[in-house]
């Protein structure tokens, strides 16, 4: 017998900031007639509220290091303000969305980033989804909306990469699931030149991918975006998909990664 | 056959402002060996956040006005910040909590108070409790925790009382559970002599409370409170009880409410 499809759909701070685009994303996403989850970033209104407040960002690198201050900032904007209007938005389609972080039913248990070399403070990495918990929730017909926060079992809250939340998720529901995971971002999809939206590649596979990141085709940012979308797809992910939120509508649009 | 035992418990400001005495509530509500369900209020975290923000609270007769700009902030403070802190201080006493606004799964629908003859802003009435998937979540092993922010259906948050949150919940549950309801706040109980913490009255039946509204030893916030509770145990909760933390422990400890 086949498994039942599941779209996981990562939504980013461009949608998350344009209250319009969003709302148009959040319907486009309640119209998908399968079993759903959304992952949100956080936006822009971290960052505001950070300066309202007079916090200062502090980076490595060009990294952003999530000190105890700003991780209660992420814990107000992402699993607060953005998670909870996200979840009222997608009721008011009739879709009976239900927002989480990771410590909620200990769905996404991570661990704190080792201080060595560099400190990135309240940073966790994922270690355990809890895929059984997940596939009773989406058998009660919820639709499970993840704002980009986990916990460490042992009290703490600790901000976690958006990307990779998406795809463990995905990975882990592979077994119950026939998992297609859409990553949502600023771009139409990959693309061959990083200033020409038309130039988007409408399937990569792995070995093209390589040869495009020796040619300096793709880089920075993309980079650990793509290697999470391979990463999907070696641990049993079926369907992996970068590109604009059309491609909620849209089943050619994006770029398909692929092996 | 019996009905299981399922607690309701509000917690408010006084525990939640103060981090050990949290800390030692939510071990002690950890206890508990029966099906349980927080409830909490905000504290001064919001008003700690309005003022850093440099957001005026507005007050119409002493009683707090919900602009738009405050409602960001309760949600941000109540279903973000002390929600998800509480979810996971508990998940680290190995109760697999879980953290909600009503409008996740819509379990709490509510609406927004008519704007005449005092305009309150985003402030919504219960109007529905989902018991039949609150139940579901309870069979799963999970111990939902509510914060008080509820939805109207159409896509808005609405600030809501936590004291008449609880009460809608534990009235929703009791035809699957014998609830107990009980409300955590800074006195031991309902005081004969509101400047004596000693003078705790153990056992309040309904005739005994009108004579103290009639006499002036019950006034201002406790009415709305009390009348809570009569409502409560009017709508079938097996059990009503005001008084401190010492509650959760001790089952002498407290004002143990009566029809």
């Amino acid at each position: 017998m086949s498994k039942p499809k599941l779209y996981i759909v990562k939504i980013g701070g461009n949608v998350l900031d344009d209250s319009e685009a969003l709302q148009q994303v959040l319907f486009d996403f309640s119209q998908l007639s399968t079993a759903k989850i959304l992952v949100h970033g956080g936006g822009k209104i971290a960052t505001r509220l950070a300066e309202r407040l007079g916090v200062k960002p502090e980076f490595h690198n060009g990294r952003r290091i999530t000190t105890a201050e700003m991780l209660d900032i992420a814990v107000m904007s992402y699993a607060g303000l953005t998670n909870k209007n996200v979840v009222a938005r997608l009721q008011s389609f009739g879709v009976n969305a239900i927002g989480f972080s990771g410590a909620d039913g200990s769905l996404i248990l991570s661990k704190k980033r080792p201080a060595e070399p560099i400190d990135f403070g309240f940073v966790g990495d994922v270690e355990k989804v809890d895929a059984d918990l997940l596939k009773k929730l989406i058998d009660l017909n919820l639709t499970v909306v993840f704002s980009a926060i986990t916990h460490d079992g042992n009290g703490n809250l600790l901000n976690t990469n958006a990307d990779t939340i998406a795809s463990e998720i995905a990975i882990a529901l592979s077994e119950a699931f026939e998992t297609a995971l859409l990553y949502c971002f600023e771009k139409p999809g990959v693309l061959l030149d990083g200033d020409d939206d038309s130039s988007v590649i409408s399937e990569l596979p792995h070995p093209d991918y390589k040869n495009l990141v020796e040619n300096g085709n793709v880089h920075s940012g993309m980079l650990p975006k793509l290697e999470n979308c391979f990463h999907a797809l070696q641990a049993g992910v079926a369907e992996v998909r970068v590109g604009s939120a059309l491609m909620l509508t849209d089943s050619k649009a994006g770029t398909r990664i692929k092996l």
